[in-house]
């Protein structure tokens, strides 16, 4: 790196860590059109970072995750705490721009330099928008938000990704009859950390919180080892209603991770094995689909002809990595 | 492998390329779930495939893609073609199982032996999706069928993976207004090869048509080295119309990829390339998450402590593939 380059990377670097919103503004915009080169600064912003609390909150279109993340952040606020929200859109090219309306609701902290809210899409760039969310968390962490508030839609696999970056996470659900939530019930509490059933003075709302406990509780004997028992809280973002209890359990949901000193160190190496694995991969994509790559056309090459097999070409290059 | 292992295998061979349904049905079940073991059946079973021509259907939810196609399999069967349909649901386990009501609606074709239906969903599984569906291809093109249609329903990064699986993918749009279409326009054609608005009737119909060719036209200036230029298409999936007219389309983008030897060598190398990719990829992040990975823990520590970062230990596993 030449003279030039490290003087740009020191003035960026100051500028972030200093909490500058601007500079903040400007490099996640870099990261979501996926610039080359800005290795160098996220290296540099990773070491400085490791002190911000990441709350994840995902759920369903319509489940009011914007209200009650405006409401959060607002609590926090009251408590002297500053916030980023980060709020990631994975849909398509096809649907996209839902989360710009959510971000225009969350306009109550507007002129607040406690408050940062960036919005992040996949801009049809073909993949990588959880890798860019946590190249972003990396920014948001070296300026020394006091929580980064995570937020995305779920739409299946990439709100997952996007999901695993925050150490604790929220999954909001609308009340809904038992058929729905028999439907979802795969998978989701491998995910949440905490439940909310938002609009909690709709009918079903009662019927959904003992739903989500049923759940809860099959989750937890399918995992003997987990000590965190999530908790369903009812909120209703509209008026607030359950947001501080909701903000207690978050805490509470920290200091249980954080209590026990072995399992927070484990989730804290599977978290940076996931980080490790998304970066790996991501690069991974782009130097087997660029040009130069002749020494992999000798591989490929028999595959096409079916001597050989996609199979046994990843096999063979993973090998080099493991061995 | 033991002796019983190779039988096994030889039995369930035979049974696919001899085009049993239920063999088929049985191993896409056990690729759906993510079962291991599988390798050695599909590395045989891909270097028996190749003859297959792959179309992939996309579109946004409500565009009519299950109407289509089953008009679609409708007019090939009525040519003689033995026609396989692989539905891919990547949607959350928050709102799943979209597909399987698409299913029932292809009925049409219940009972007749020169059709397969098979839909393919993430089922909580973390990840992998677009991998398992490049697996359940290998596993239909290895049963002969003329046709293997793959859908997909359009939300975001999931169903780009997927259709990268296809050779010629046609993409729906229903007719809408001009701001939709313009939000929607970056990256869609990049996707499609062949754009269908359905709903022809409909009284926006004629103004998407020409929206799509205005963005197809850019899509040509932008990419100066395509030979194929994208037909806008107009259906009515409801009674049929416009189906032999995109059938005839779909063989004539065949054709053309054939016809241009350089460039279908060059597709078939990038997508062999994807291929491989994919399931490094998948492997890579097997292997990354096991337990098994003392030599990785001793990377990881040094970033948990912030001496060290993701970034550069990404750099340091990507080399020794490369290298």
């Amino acid at each position: 790196m030449n003279a030039d380059a490290e003087r740009n990377i020191e003035t960026l670097l100051s500028a972030i860590t200093s909490g500058q919103m601007r500079a903040g503004t400007k490099l996640i915009s870099r990261i979501e059109r996926g610039e080359e080169g800005l290795v160098p600064i996220l290296r540099a912003l990773y070491r400085m970072g490791g002190h911000a609390r990441i709350v994840g909150v995902t759920g369903p279109p319509g489940a009011g995750k914007s209200t009650l993340i405006n409401k959060l952040v607002g609590y926090w606020r009251g408590n002297g705490l500053r916030v980023a929200v980060l709020a990631v859109d994975p849909s398509s090219p096809f649907t996209g721009g839902a989360v710009l309306g959510d971000r225009l609701r969350m306009s109550d902290h507007h002129g607040d330099a406690g408050v940062f809210i960036r919005s992040m899409a996949s801009r049809g760039q073909l993949g990588g928008l959880a890798k860019a969310a946590g190249d972003a968390i990396t920014v948001l962490d070296a300026m020394r938000w006091d929580v980064i508030l995570v937020e995305t839609v779920g739409v299946g696999q990439n709100e997952t990704d996007i999901m695993r970056h925050a150490t604790v996470v929220v999954l909001l659900q609308t009340p809904m009859g038992g058929d729905d939530i028999q439907a979802a019930k795969a998978g989701i509490t491998e995910i949440g950390d905490i439940f909310v059933v938002n609009k909690s003075d709709h009918p079903e709302a009662g019927r959904t919180a003992i739903l989500l406990e049923e759940m809860i509780a099959l989750g937890q004997r399918l995992h003997a080892d987990r000590t965190w028992r999530p908790p369903v809280v009812k909120t209703r973002a509209l008026d607030g209603e359950g947001v501080p209890d909701l903000a207690h359990h978050i805490d509470r949901c920290f200091e249980a991770f954080a209590a026990n000193s072995a399992s927070a160190r484990a989730r804290l190496r599977e978290q940076t094995r996931h980080r490790i694995s998304e970066i790996l991969q991501n690069q991974l994509d782009k130097r087997l689909r660029s040009d130069e790559n002749q020494w992999l056309d000798a591989l490929i090459d028999p595959v096409i002809a079916r001597d050989s097999d996609p199979y046994a070409v990843a096999d063979e290059l993973l090998k080099r990595i493991t061995s």
